[in-house]
């Protein structure tokens, strides 16, 4: 087993090196570019830890992780489309730098190319990792569509919510460390439970972004605290919220949200109080808590040595520890 | 065998009743839409064909024709918006009648769900089916991209322009006619062969599609004659005008192609009669001619009895006398 860093140098090194077409240039240049640009690689490392995990060898996840590397990078290629994102880790998006039919184009052909990663490995293995991939990639594009959807509705449910939230991040955790156990040789319960482990995590991790997103430190969190409740986005806090208040709270904070007053640090301030004198607040920490302790009950059901489940709930411990 | 029009039915009926997603609505209404819209399905109904020439059964080429046929209406609802083409066989295109978002979004979608429709096929002949489906949709990318480049370029050559309507459009049918092959269990040389009676009738059909959108009969070939021209589009007819015109015509053509004037009947009048003088009109005939015969030339290497080389010799005649 490697450390979380070394299995990150690893990854990079085997992205870096990586023999991908470069002709036409106008075509792979922007892949090259938003692969290279950053992220922390948390998905790709996954995957490799789950290969160790299970036994295997996490030199031969390489390809796997890189394909669900190289399409998370798609899914962020056409998502700053979207939302009209300029920027992507501190740098134009590819949209920006290039323009709108390139990073449409270059983002098509990056999800080619991240099915074409799969191509290395045996017939039964391979087939079972494409059926996953299939399977994961169509929910993340119905996460995408959900949270286009909700952006028009008033009458989101908390659970409908959260769907959104798992199809748009958390199955990709999940399959990522998924193939990292099939390519390693676990059973199918293995798979299934670190698939779990996966899901309840990015979860966590999603609902614990939007937490910080309102009551982060903005020192470290990186982004300006607010930008959520700013862009009217129904968040967990928000529905939860909502549920919660009294009619006359209700109406304000449904207001609000409807308004785009030009005091924004005042709507801010207002709002994040009816997160906290609604209860929305502590509900979303416990929710945060549940998902991560369902994520870490997974991990005691798995026979695997003491040692590597300590690597597993590290890993999820350090990443809900975060304050960025 | 069945007739054309046969596979046709069976193909329709079989995307009819196919049980595609249905929600998130916004997300597979438009592959829905686009699907149902029409077309002539040539692609699907070869790769049935291709199933029971070489002994096989077309109804298991149904999936492996289904997915060629999403993943060719995947390329259209995308290539309409990089275009910014408002109508898509007399419909309005999916970002049109939609919206941008969503012709992004359920493009993507397609994408996978092209890839999805192979899951039925056993693991050694999955992974050949998707194997030859990851190199083809790549090159079709790489093709659209070459297609964008020429237009800023003016130094475009004969070879150039071959290849990127081999990638953009020939490929496909290349490949829709090899799983056909390969499903009926065709040996290796069969399956290659088959690929180049496809990749050359459909470079022959491209090229033909070419010819009549400058000399075709307005009545039959049912778009207007002469929007390649109005477009400045560097088709075979205007590289190889320029590479045998003098060069006062030569300046006359580049000129042409480099205004936009208001008499647009004069314009396409000229430049079609720079076309024949030049002996473009010639060379595109003959080009025409010698793709044909090469993929005929495919078909009379292969052993099969003469009844069925007859049906592919018949399809292939057929196509390259239509007028539309």
């Amino acid at each position: 087993m490697l450390t979380i860093s070394q299995y990150q140098e690893e990854f990079l090194a085997y992205l870096e090196d990586y023999p991908f077409s470069s002709e036409p240039e106008g075509l792979y240049g922007p892949m090259h570019y938003i692969l290279r640009v950053g992220g922390k690689r948390l998905r790709p490392v996954l995957t490799l830890l789950a290969a160790d995990i299970f036994g295997g060898d996490y030199k031969k996840a390489l390809d796997a992780a890189l394909a669900i590397e190289v399409f998370h990078n798609f899914t962020l290629v056409h998502d700053d489309i979207m939302d009209d994102a300029p920027m992507r880790r501190g740098m134009p998006s590819v949209h920006e730098k290039w323009d709108l039919n390139t990073g449409i184009l270059s983002g098509d052909v990056m999800l080619v190319k991240s099915y074409t990663l799969f191509e290395r490995y045996a017939p039964e293995l391979q087939v079972k990792l494409i059926r996953l991939f299939n399977k994961t990639a169509a929910e993340v594009c119905e996460g995408q569509q959900y949270d286009v959807d909700f952006e028009l509705r008033t009458d989101v449910t908390l659970q409908e919510y959260l769907r959104m939230i798992q199809y748009k991040t958390a199955v990709l955790v999940g399959a990522a460390m998924q193939m990292g156990a099939l390519i390693a040789g676990a059973t199918e319960e293995e798979a299934k439970t670190i698939y779990d482990f996966g899901l309840h995590l990015g979860t966590a991790f999603q609902l614990q972004d939007d937490y910080l997103d309102a009551f982060g430190d903005e020192k470290t969190f990186g982004k300006q605290i607010g930008g959520d409740i700013m862009e009217n986005k129904k968040t967990f806090l928000y529905i939860t919220a909502l549920e919660n208040l009294e009619e006359d709270d209700a109406d304000l904070l449904q207001n609000l949200y409807e308004i785009a007053p030009a005091d924004t640090e005042e709507k801010i301030r207002t709002v994040k109080e009816l997160f906290v004198s609604s209860g929305a607040t502590d509900k979303i920490r416990e929710a945060i808590q549940e998902y991560t302790e369902t994520a870490f009950g997974s991990i005691a059901s798995l026979s695997l040595d003491e040692k590597k489940k300590e690597v597993l709930l590290a890993f999820g411990r350090n990443l809900m520890n975060r304050k960025v």
